[in-house]
């Protein structure tokens, strides 16, 4: 049974606020869940309906009832396991393989989806300016199923981190060259912009090599892609 | 001023069943409202608020109240204008270009992204299982971002189409060729299937060029790409 300030602090982990100050974050769902436990990621408590008691005996679950679970659940129809799992501590970012750097990326789904690209092509680091969505968020722990778990996910100051690093840097532009002309290189930064304003002013200097995914002659009335889908095909070009 | 009977009639096509008899649908805000207004799409009817009037003269369009403009609207903070527009009559399907096929994909996002890939890559025409979610469904209408007015979206029997097509049918499954190595075809069919099953059964069979994303060889967690940056991928390198 939960306790009211269980309640009240669990639901307090919906903001990043709470989530900065406790370091905490929620998974939800069987398949998640089980993808977190199995990941390095730490575990801090668990809750889980009893049916499913026996599948988390060794975490020591707190058992609660559907009705409580529904009431800490951020998921429109909660299901059977809740986690809180710790924040993992920033690690040192190695100037090695691909880095996707992204700019002012503010929709959650967009987030998830990105993050589980990063998993499928094998790109462990991302870093992020202060103002893209938290990755911690619920909306993007969920769209990412369990891939948030194997990437590092940093935010900090990104124009500061492009002019210290000795890495080539690539952006996504409208009028940059088409990607399949433009040699790519294993170690590199990769950077993205929102689909509504593009790269940042004080970024944009910074990228020397400015790429496109060039669209079809008769495509006038389009102006942009989706910005998961234009890093969907850019890391597979860097993949390839 | 909305009559009681205006607001039920335009509340209830938010349902499938009420636009399949009505042949009609919903387009909100002034931005995708513009890019239908200026397709081949026709219009039924149009509501704005007082303020936008100047710019909808031409269109005859009735004034609502904010107030009135937030009841019959599906977006969750409603945006000046919302238009009824037809669905347009089904053409004959032509056996040229590249047309994507999409086997019960019922993310309405996903389908919207997706329709937006099309526009992007020069694709006309799509066709659907009648289990694919419906393409005048609001939240595809939204994140189609006018782009559903640029291309031909039907709903069929999508076994019975492949059977009778001339066109080489491609199909991305989590064990076909790299498709970087697969030589692709203009004039060709793709098939892409849901995340969660798959492409269906009585589909697989009839599909050729079994083609996939390859992954990087450490990611062996994670076991499908969301659909619709698949389709992102696959329609890229069919472009080139």
């Amino acid at each position: 049974m939960l306790s009211k300030n269980q309640t009240k602090f669990i639901t307090s982990l919906g903001k990043k606020k709470y989530r900065n100050e406790s370091q905490l974050f929620i998974v939800e769902g069987v398949k998640v869940v089980q993808e977190f436990l199995l990941s390095a990621i730490e575990l801090d408590s668990l809750f889980c309906t009893e049916d499913v008691e026996a599948s988390y005996l060794e975490y020591h679950p707190e058992i609660i009832t559907e009705k409580e679970l529904s009431k800490i659940s951020n998921l429109s129809s909660s299901n059977k396991v809740l986690g809180i799992f710790k924040i993992p501590k920033p690690k040192k970012i190695k100037a090695k393989g691909l880095i996707l750097a992204l700019d002012n990326i503010n929709d959650p789904g967009n987030l998830g989806t990105i993050i589980r690209l990063c998993d499928w092509f094998g790109i462990k680091q991302i870093v992020c300016t202060p103002k893209t969505v938290d990755a911690y968020n619920s909306k993007v722990v969920q769209s990412s199923m369990g891939s948030l778990s194997r990437i590092s996910i940093q935010y900090l100051d990104v124009e500061k981190f492009l002019k210290e690093t000795s890495l080539p840097i690539y952006g996504a532009v409208m009028d940059g060259k088409p990607i399949h002309t433009v040699k790519t290189n294993q170690n590199s930064i990769l950077v993205m912009g929102s689909e509504s304003h593009g790269i940042s002013n004080n970024i944009i200097d910074l990228i020397l090599h400015k790429i496109t995914i060039p669209k079809h002659k008769a495509s006038v009335e389009i102006d942009s892609l989706n910005v998961a889908t234009a890093t969907a095909i850019l890391l597979y070009e860097f993949s390839m």
